[in-house]
């Protein structure tokens, strides 16, 4: 495969590590959310700046704040150079918690400012990520609106739809 | 053309049947929306639950309360296994109509749980959708903000601007 | 490379100018708006109608009322026929201002309907971009939410966390 394409490629996967921490996110798997780094990142996220695994026992707290957190992705712009790529996501994540409570009902838009490294074994991961927020916005509690008992909804666990689709896959 | 790079073809076509789907729905094309589904493929969208057909019908009568819709995509996550592909979309829904009807005016979010299939002569389409609602709320009637004259203003007929835009495609 | 292949490459060309256009919007690089366009491109935006050079000076005069934009972009459906492209980008821009003056605190949800050509040296760029506004709200400044103190905050200059990063790229 020549170079132009072989980097879509790179890119293919670089894309995929930031959909799936959203994914880890969302439905609270940290495995998930702990394979889209290198296992010596940083992660600079608000007041937390350290390790992967500190960070995640930090996010993990913060996230059994909310019954649930959807984290939105738009766009993506991934510079590669080699073995690196800087990548830069804008999202708007969407946090529920307490109807009364406004701080367990945020929503945020920022963006993660990402170095990727490709490894040996791991390939492309996360070296470091950046957090840098733009705007925030508590919900209005006066406008949540039931959802119909017939709809199937989400959930952070093992029930989630996702989970039971996705076994087709290997059927 | 090796595996890596045909998966990326792959990959391209599902994702745009994907935004077809959308492009049909807030456009109201029937037809567009219909060829991102098998002949046999079934959706399970909230109370309703059956075959495309079926599903075009309900839904049209569905749209049938709102001027307008926008489906808003993030992230899409494809996972491919030769001629089958899980993909989970997030989207957030914008419904708009008379304004003090709080029903219609509602946002959703919420994950398209999609298998697609690769067949003969009709390519990669849907063969299952599921829809997975994680939040709605009703917009506040209060915030509303009229669009000033001199803007073009989208449509759901075949005057909308991008109809016209694409015949230049073709010229 | 085959023509399939060689398409990835001019859809990843064709996305990059669109992704590079909101970047340079939200951090006020006028260069890098710039070069997403053809010289003799005609950019349609609302009131504004004509030459992207004349675009960009509407453009910056309209941004200079506003504190922060933060274009959030969705579905992009690129649709390709030789040395030509037709895109359908969704997007949500969301402007900040001065908290009680609602005009200045919007949010438009609107599609960019562009049409794009490849030219020898310039590869591929806009040459003409058609704004197509679908809805458009205030923002509740009672819902504004103080970002703390910890937090990376973005910026519209050379202050934005994104500058420093992608030095990182080079070195």
């Amino acid at each position: 495969m020549d170079r132009p394409a072989s980097e879509l490629l790179d890119e293919r996967e670089i894309r995929n590590v930031v959909l799936r921490y959203c994914r880890g996110i969302d439905r609270m798997d940290r495995e998930l959310v702990r394979s889209c780094y290198h296992d010596d990142a940083v992660d600079v996220h608000g007041p937390f700046r350290g390790s992967v695994d500190d960070f995640l026992d930090w996010a993990w707290r913060q996230m059994s704040r909310h019954d649930r957190t959807f984290h939105f992705l738009g766009n993506m712009l991934i510079e590669l150079r080699g073995d690196r790529a800087h990548v830069e996501t804008y999202a708007i994540a969407h946090h529920f918690g307490e109807a009364d409570d406004p701080a367990r009902n945020l929503t945020l838009g920022f963006r993660y400012i990402d170095r990727f490294e490709r490894r040996d074994v791991a390939g492309w991961r996360i070296a470091q990520r950046v957090l840098v927020s733009d705007w925030c916005e508590t919900r209005d509690p006066a406008l949540r609106w039931p959802i119909p008992d017939a709809y199937l909804l989400g959930t952070r666990g093992a029930d989630d739809p996702l989970h039971e689709s996705r076994e087709w896959l290997e059927g």
